[in-house]
């Protein structure tokens, strides 16, 4: 994972020097290596928000060559230096965006956030994402217990795991929710005529993939107000025109579910949020509802939970300049 | 997790006015809820270290109520406080301790690296500790097919793990290697009865209970070499006297497992590593180690594996002050 010379290891640390290996007792058993499992773990992690159950479900990560122009407001260069300050480790150039909605049992409904970009992806990538299902399953989660489905906004990565692919209901039991907005937005066929080509239109066309292959049938959703007992609908416009995050509470206990108040890198954006990403449709409204809410967020110590925040993608925001930080959560291990 | 007020998450985010909820399609069925599932998911994460594969196995964490005198030079306020701003959203008086051992699959050898305090453990603290066997199962690894455990110190949270609650060894077919500078302090009968009361002397005698389990047949080995064929032991004593971390290298690529270089709550003690701790047996040694490997560490951009780091327990330090910041792994969702 890192390149250090080998002379520096052996004479910058090592603290006493080389004498013949001591050697007692038996001799190193013959065995055979255990193969490699090329295998990673299950994506979920499950939390406590006062005696409701949050349990965070990995889509899986894409890595992506950045685009010259995923910044309108900053160079490439400058991109490519706060992936490399705030992601260590990662390709620098072609880092990983992840992809994580939940999962909120009330104990009296049992709520999907989002979806992911459902499973005819997880082939197409060769399994870097469209790994909700499987995740979900690994979980314990039986899709058709799910009694609603909350939708953030209408990009791909967020409704595209409604249906299957051969376009069945993935959740046949649930009731679905969109923000009013974002349905009166996107649906509109004159908006829709007049998107222009990349993300827009392409957000439009598999809208009406995605929706008409359910018949239409959502339920529209105001923020606000609670959409369902438990979780309310907070307005944050600007990376969609009618994109909403959520505030789920239970007792004095609460949790923020951001969704793309800062897209596609979280990181790296929550650190410079006054960076317009070229995925926002408004730059300068999108700015403004991050700022409002990671204020908000800082000031209550209400821990964030980022769709594009790395897995559990859960944690707490300080300031920091103009900027935020996350601090990722505590890894809780047992509930 | 967090107490805003209500108000202010009504007056303070929400961007625009009521108006009544719009619902068009079906109402929602009628359905059970699913129930609360307790369960949080298996501690383990999995990476590569050039053609090796890693395999972070925790055995789980203990809240522990912060004893007066946890650090030497510095009041117990003042670690509170360190706490509170490292770790948010734990109860910053009783914060939970972690643990977590590595298992390194070289594809010649399957080697693990400290074993957590042992299954026995597990029912004692109410599933707290003691995971670390049934984390490995979830990880597809059987402890038969381990060829070699490497222990890095005496510590029963490190040692612990070699044997069951019935005394029996729980790697039957490992070579047991340990600092030669550890067997050499630990095992002499004249240091067990000099030993002061608390963790030093109870060290002693867990040595003795643990290894006459196994018929004191251990290999002893000694830093600066390799220990087996891409793992080299790189002595850092202080935490104890024969303290011992690792560099498990293959390829270019190499990974630093520190053990208890900081022990105990590893994020704090990063951040304050002029902080003597009460269980570092020679502070100002430790605090000497603990400098060395982190200035290496960060001069490599080495990623640094903690077993007292929060799980997944591996992340990239940098100097921040004069102290060091730990930025968690970016969680690969797939190897």
């Amino acid at each position: 994972m890192t390149h250090p010379t080998r002379r520096s290891v052996l004479t910058g640390t090592v603290a006493i020097g080389a004498t013949a290996l001591a050697s007692i007792g038996r001799q190193p058993p013959a065995h055979a290596a255990a193969p490699l499992t090329g295998k990673q773990a299950p994506g979920w992690y499950r939390y406590k928000v006062g005696s409701f159950e949050i349990t965070a479900v990995t889509d899986g990560n894409r890595p992506t060559p950045l685009p010259d122009n995923i910044v309108k407001n900053a160079s490439k260069s400058e991109v490519v230096a706060a992936v490399a300050s705030t992601m260590p480790g990662v390709d620098k150039e072609k880092p990983p965006f992840p992809f994580t909605p939940v999962v909120v049992n009330t104990g009296q409904k049992l709520v999907a956030i989002d979806t992911g970009f459902g499973p005819a992806t997880f082939e197409q990538s060769k399994g870097a994402i469209g790994q909700y299902q499987s995740n979900l399953a690994a979980a314990g989660i039986d899709p058709k217990t799910v009694d609603v489905v909350i939708i953030s906004h209408f990009h791909g990565d967020h409704i595209g795991g409604l249906i299957g692919a051969d376009s069945k209901p993935l959740f046949p039991n649930a009731e679905i929710m969109v923000p009013k907005a974002e349905w009166d937005y996107w649906m509109d066929e004159g908006n829709a005529s007049r998107a222009p080509e990349g993300l827009v239109k392409s957000t439009h066309a598999n809208s009406r993939r995605v929706f008409g292959a359910l018949g239409n049938k959502v339920t529209q959703y105001e923020s606000n107000k609670e959409v369902v007992p438990g979780i309310t609908a907070v307005f944050t416009p600007g990376h969609t025109l009618g994109h909403t995050s959520h505030i789920v509470a239970s007792g004095s206990d609460r949790v923020l579910i951001q969704a793309d108040v800062t897209a596609g890198l979280g990181l790296v954006f929550a650190r410079y949020p006054g960076w317009h990403v070229a995925a926002d449709m408004d730059g300068p409204l999108a700015e403004q509802s991050r700022r409002k809410l990671y204020d908000m967020a800082v000031a209550e110590k209400m821990p964030v939970h980022g769709y594009h925040f790395p897995f559990p993608a859960l944690g707490h925001l300080d300031k920091d300049g103009n900027g935020y930080r996350l601090t990722p959560v505590f890894w809780n291990t047992a509930l």
